[in-house]
């Protein structure tokens, strides 16, 4: 018998009750059945996102939505800054490069989190630049960008802020109207704790302007197309959608709204602390130095010396059943990554700290068995977590 | 008590063994074991496509999968002939032109198959033409192409043959490697019978040639960038994929070649018989003219005067749970499509004529009430199909 565990930031892992939504026989995208449906999902992740806007659901990954961002919001030759904190942010200036973007970049470490102030400064220099990325989430780190610090600077800029909410909306807190956010992506497969294959994108007003005159050529992710079908009555897709993926999400944002938007964001805070308390105790060293750029969707952890990552991570998923993540581009090998975003509860963390602390053991790392998880045990109970309304 | 059928051509019906694996819970896409289902279905893809070549999968609908063939297999500014039967005719134009290229449409009267002797004339005038663009089964008309035809024609010319496969393979023959298709489209909701959300591509030697030169900007859908990931051991998808969709098409593509690809064929080929004997007796005139050019995935029916097809259509689903397709483009109103495509019996094909009867008959029209069902299964019977080996 192996029971399987999946502790990576996403795919994350999906409840019963979404996986059965999600299995049911397929409805056809142009019924009436459907049409409720995707009305519904539509309006639920405007709530999730916070927004009075438009938010498109688009059958692709993330990344579809990231395209769908740089090549509706520019024209040619539009200068961008792009605020680049490891992989995703990597991924962004690639796809504005492609898209015929002017791209000026703001590079940080991987494994710091970007200074608004730098931002500030970059943006009061060059009054030309047209639109702002950044990630909320970098996944690749697990850092998290002050979104907020940033969109009071945005607020004073012509620029439109854009930014990659894939791994981070839902974890913790985004707001997207009162934020002024004029485009964010995310993704089934992340917080919402829905299978994989379908991404979202909200769009401001602001941001609508500026997509009516792009000049980029677009199809697929074409966001004034999909904005003629959203504003159909019944409200429609372009293209065929992912329907069983729209159908569980519809599930998966009630389960969302059911719990309570304040405590799926204290869940994932408190998950993501007894991750990272635990794996100090074992004497493992965070990539993101600074607590307070730690996210809690993802922690990012250095591969010790005297360790090998991948055999590290191959006891955990062979011998444990807990598949958790390696690390990215540059840190491929150099860290591995434990996900706890999404449908994690407290004895997720455990057997996650548990498989960890038998995989390390048994390449000779000293620790003393169990410390892990009693730290993490620890951490549930002070932070009044346990029962907190029994 | 109301039983739901799904006789549109796609979103199909989906097997129960299909649902099953489609409902499991998701693998991670980095693992191996999605490693292991995704070489399976790769490997498999390659076996229904009859190719050897390279089959993409990708995470889109079919529309993706076209605009994929359209930025990828050109240059800005090349002449390409789009033969143009239909809406999806229709949408490769749009693609084509959207992306850049140079426009040359071969147009027929919706509901006419392409002359492949027309097709012959414009490349032995345009030999300047770098890839011709077809549909397969138009969808939105039923209409089959004969691409063997083409095929031949296209031999003596060096231009790129692209098939838009979405709705016709798997249905009916379509040898990718010994007609010399250099592209082909198919979706996952189609013949193989899988839920919406994922497309696939085949690519020849000769278009891999010709997309290493293409300069049209591209990202999510850029198949080298798919095909260095496939290419690794194990392969893999360059961005997150529809992970429930691939393992439910893994299971669904062992089911078409257990029942065997020449069963599949015949299957499709007298199921769309009887529905269009039996149609016709009702007194129905089909869009598609010519016999011949009928295609076996969908038949569409022209709404007779006196007859509101809207009405028609959704008394159907409404009383009786049968959801069938109305008209696209230009033919919206003035035709009704039953698909007949995938996972489909003769016993759906019976219920789908006897829920048709019981509406027609309600907005009056003059037939004798099972003319159409006995004319159906005359067909099936005829046609030695109720129990072929038995």
């Amino acid at each position: 018998m192996k029971k399987n565990y999946i502790m990576t930031p996403g795919p994350v892992p999906i409840s019963n009750e979404v996986l059965m939504e999600h299995g049911r026989p397929l409805m056809h995208h142009r019924s009436p059945e459907f049409s409720k449906v995707f009305t519904e999902v539509t309006d639920k992740l405007k709530k999730f996102m916070q927004t009075s806007g438009d938010v498109i659901v688009l059958t692709s990954s993330g990344t579809g939505a990231m395209e769908a961002a740089v090549t509706n919001a520019f024209c040619l030759g539009d200068k961008v800054l792009v605020v680049n904190t490891g992989n995703f942010g990597e991924r962004f200036k690639k796809l504005a490069n492609v898209f015929g973007l002017k791209v000026m970049s703001l590079d940080y470490e991987w494994g710091e989190a970007a200074n608004p102030e730098d931002i500030k400064k970059l943006l009061d220099e060059n009054p030309d630049i047209k639109g702002v990325m950044i990630q909320q989430s970098e996944t690749s780190t697990g850092i998290i960008n002050d979104i907020e610090a940033v969109s009071k600077i945005m607020k004073n800029h012509s620029a439109l802020f854009i930014v990659d909410a894939i791994s981070g909306i839902g974890a913790s807190d985004l707001k997207v109207d009162s934020w002024g956010l004029d485009i964010v992506c995310g993704g089934s497969q992340k917080a919402i704790s829905a299978p994989s294959g379908a991404a979202f994108i909200s769009v401001s007003q602001k941001a609508w302007k500026q997509i009516e005159k792009s000049n980029i050529p677009k199809f697929y992710f074409d966001l004034i197309a999909a904005k003629k079908y959203v504003d159909k009555n019944p409200p429609q897709t372009p293209w065929t959608p992912g329907i069983s993926i729209i159908v569980a999400m519809n599930k998966a944002l009630d389960m969302f709204f059911e719990e309570g938007r304040e405590a799926v964001y204290e869940r994932h805070k408190v998950n993501a602390l007894a991750v990272q308390k635990a794996c100090e105790k074992l004497g493992l060293e965070c990539l993101v130095k600074n607590p307070a750029s730690r996210g809690v969707s993802v922690t990012s952890l250095k591969v010790p010396e005297g360790i090998d990552g991948k055999v590290l991570t191959k006891a955990m998923r062979a011998k444990y059943g807990v598949t958790i993540a390696g690390g990215q581009g540059k840190l491929t090998g150099l860290i591995f990554r434990i996900g706890h975003l999404g449908y994690v509860g407290i004895f997720d963390v455990l057997i996650a700290i548990t498989a960890l602390e038998f995989a390390l053991k048994e390449q000779g790392w000293k620790f003393e068995l169990g410390a892990g998880v009693v730290e993490a045990q620890k951490t549930f109970w002070e932070n009044n977590y346990m029962s907190p309304k029994v």
